[in-house]
């Protein structure tokens, strides 16, 4: 079998991240691509490191949606939720990119997205695509919110201590640095080369649109309202997120019990490295792939878990994400196109 | 009045830095250099950014000690203790950019530091030079403890809110990046350009020897015990401390509240600029100076302080406040030689 | 005597660097600042790195006409023209770090720019502001043409061979690299973060105006045509430009006879640096400085020159150089203002 | 089938370069490493990124020769002859990244880098594999010489025009830049970041040892002496090589008639891409691939060529083309395991 795939948004980071996996995975083809902006245009004329390699045209979403059996959208928010009437009522696979259907509270999606929820039903059916956590749930489903990139390491971070009860579910502190890739592929003057290089610092401190998704995660959870400070700092690397996440931790817990915690939480999952005392989850490490890596610590001093992890924003934070929840969907093997190294250097 | 100045260590990042913000201070002149490794070769031997600007030779710390009225020490811990003794006697001033004099307690030194304190009545002695806070008492010594790089950026974020009883003092994290300059000039595998490049990682988690030093710091500042989360990270740019730092709040303390006392506290600071709301403290805008920027938010959700400094972790963070003491210490203009421009790219 | 200083265009990249150069002169004062796109808002806004240091207002051309004793310039080519004119008939020094008054033949001017040259006698009255070669003529002049920053770095590295005949004025290739902010501070899709970030490529080969600049200063030199291949690169780093520069030996010349005609070239030249062999020209070393290092080698098995300097573009190839040109167009200390370490880090 | 491979040399930077690539070829497995540095310890130690990937023990030489049937060896030069004799009497296919078998004239080889032939007649076997020039020679052999990188790079830039008699094969320069990864992994002041970052300059002028691996590669194209000169500079990214180009255009040669022989020599050519006019040669475009691109202009006011090129020094400056090598030595298809995309950020 051969799955059509087709991308709505292929010249944004995202999309470009999709076309290169989807190019790699043995059982996908890129069936369409689509782009406002480069309509009618090759994306190797956006990305020339496709050149010779996807000199597809950027078409319309309308031809996505016809020639695709999974269609994915990367696109900014509110813009999703067409495509997924259509493709609901077509009986396509959709694997959303964008935010539109992350939140379950429509409230909080309309509040702090400023956008109105148009379909409450399809909001209602759409499964959260995280598959370390919520596996079972997104399997052959055919409309999945692909979680941000904040809200994949976070949670992952956390959830084994949270889910055993080893830490208290108040005063969570997740400090988190993004690769600049995050802010997209628009140049704009925080992200010119020389007002970036060499620098650093937060923003959107104490108001980032990802904090309410990292909290429903961690509500699901433990089944008890959850209030984080989420506070993301930009750095001047091209890819990657490092959330170094605190909490309290319970009377009695130890690192032994934590560090066991994790990695049988996490034994089956491929994509996930519990890292052995000693090692560090570096950004570095963990770049083009899919892989989460997850280092634990314990501050005696102060009875905290602090437990840092790495990914790679643009693959296990978007578009490698996707590709997995569009193999659990489709009942591929879930690995597949996935499978790749993250390079020593 | 020139200023006869001395630099034990010349060869470290730190001592190569003091030679160059000595270079450009109106009252001081270069005296001496010293480098055991280098004993004998010229400054710019090692640093070819001072070709044909500082060619001295590399002594010994005899020869530094004789010809200085103000020595300067940049070594690892431990070394400076006899210096210390030896400046006492001569009755030259010594400013100390190590750790030996910094801790009070002569046991938490012992502790964190493993080395014995040889001259406890020296340790009595010592002042810590972070003028902003303890001004007074560095006028006219002759002995300073010159802080680290963290623990000049983690108290000057929290003091204001500290000693304003805004905050709690239990419950602070300090969730801290560092340039790598701050791993000093000895390339390791860690530092190896392909290896760091791209990459970013935490160390030292729970455990860094300048966890005690902040500690002391906020102690002095409200009177009680303070235990505190420090987690440095090691971030991919030459310069640059950025300090996160999280603390709860008082009850019904507010951002303008907070603004003001940091305003009102910093007034007369030529160092720090407390940033009005809508600017980001960024290691970037302060590379290359002696500045300290702060910016300022609180979490109402989780009623939470998060303030965010920068510096320059070579300037402020070593050798300009060093240069800043020796002038307190000397009666000299407390910003000689300290009054330049970050660059603004 | 302080010498009221005046920056058109502020708020480009030259135009903030020789803020932050003229506010380290010991001698100069900044008067005014205009900017077209800023007006009416402080330089700091743009630039927060000078926050507290430089929160003087943008004003109009005409204000800074007005204030100054010395006019800087630092604007797309053409706008310059009536600028000058103004000064001239004031009896103001006019500064310009643009191209308008570089080419003294017209139609050169015309040609590669594009551009009508309105006053052709102001043409004709403007020098050449590259001291190291034309010192005399620049002293006590009121209308400088600042160079750019290639045709600083060449012919720096071309010109005492050239004069003392040793290398062919035929079969000159300058292979140059440079950092960012070279093209500017307007933020654009190559110099977005990502997309430069770990990327190298050679942009307007054989076509970049600096060409007939180069040709001119070399032709000065030797009295004939010269034609050369100049090829631009743009480097994934702030500051600097490496040029590498290749030329035909006369016959017979040896490589210590090149390395004694230099040093002696520059012998009493502050602002140059002959490279003893084994020490490497390297824009790391150089930054944020007015220095420009120069590295020889040659090459026996093909008879060639390899001469490679390093300027940081912004100051010995933009406002630095201009700053020289002010002391040296009022008769002041031609370093004043400009004694500034590179940073050895 | 399934091919056995083995590298010896495993811990630098092209061995484990060579692991990642094996790990994703369809009809190779890896059998064996070896290291003499980290004998015993997992590949995973060394290079955390492969953690749970490749975990493989290092082992010693003879382990990899036993187990394997190609055995690929990446060791500093010398210690690659004795290898390929016990390769060569086991019947084994040996690939060797190292320099002993690239240069046909034993003097040449033992002039440039101080080492004995020891066994002439492998040096006589030995076939250099540059697949896209000498692909019929490699077809089927057992010992084959890996390029080096800018013996790659340089090379696929010229050839067409050479070969095709529209340049002069005198005079030809080729002005390099290569990323980090070109030095290795073993750290050194050079390459400790704070001192690379911000940072580019030359090395080893004149003298580099790849200068006579590229002039016999020319020279076999034209059949007669070549001498270039050759001029390495590093750069502060972690991969590629940009090699700009330069040689004399034949009298009448046009930049279309280049244009148009280039893309004729390489149409076949799964790895090369020949940029249409208007698209750059950039180091970002290749990074991670086997891909080199090509971009040719023309000086007309001096009658030059400039061809740049651009590789990844680690793929197909060194691993990747190892293994299009084996696939031609094996008889498989040649880019298996090898059409992953460069990424486009």
């Amino acid at each position: 079998m051969t799955v059509k795939a087709g991308v709505i948004g292929a010249t944004g980071y995202a999309g470009a991240e999709l076309v290169r996996i989807l190019a790699g995975h043995p059982q996908a083809e890129l069936a369409a691509i689509s782009s406002v902006s480069f309509e009618g245009k090759p994306l190797s004329s956006v990305y020339p490191a496709y050149y010779g390699l996807c000199d597809m045209l950027c078409g319309t979403e309308a031809e996505v949606l016809q020639k695709s059996d999974v269609v994915f959208a990367a696109l900014p928010h509110g813009l999703s939720q067409e495509i997924a009437k259509e493709c609901h009522d077509a009986g396509k696979v959709f694997i959303d990119l964008g935010a539109d259907f992350r939140l379950k509270r429509l409230n909080e999606y309309e509040d702090w997205y400023k956008v109105k929820a148009v379909y409450p039903e399809l909001h209602e059916e759409a499964v959260y695509g995280l598959p370390e956590l919520f596996r079972e749930e997104i399997r052959g489903k055919k409309l999945i919110a692909n979680p941000g990139c904040y809200t994949t390491a976070v949670p992952l971070a956390l959830v084994p201590a949270l889910k055993a009860g080893l830490i208290e579910k108040d005063g969570i502190i997740a400090d988190c640095k993004s690769g600049v890739t995050g802010a997209g592929r628009k140049s704009t003057q925080d992200t010119h080369y020389p007002e970036l290089n060499e620098g650093m610092h937060a923003y959107k401190v104490g108001g980032h649109r990802h904090t309410p998704e990292i909290e429903q995660t961690l509500r699901r959870i433990c089944g008890e309202e959850v209030t984080i400070v989420f506070t993301p700092h930009l750095l001047p690397v091209n890819r990657g997120i490092l959330a170094t996440c605190y909490a309290h931790l319970k009377p009695g817990t130890t690192l032994e019990q934590l560090q066991k915690v994790y990695e049988d939480f996490y034994q089956d999952e491929y994509f996930v490295r519990v890292l052995p005392d000693g090692m560090k989850a570096d950004i570095h490490n963990v770049r083009y792939s899919n892989f989460c890596e997850i280092e634990l610590h314990t501050d005696p001093r102060t009875n905290m878990l602090i437990a840092v992890s790495a990914i790679d924003n643009m693959v296990k934070g978007a578009a490698g994400q996707a590709v997995q929840n569009m193999n659990l969907a489709l009942g591929l093997e879930e690995t597949a196109g996935l499978k790749m190294f993250p390079p020593a250097f």
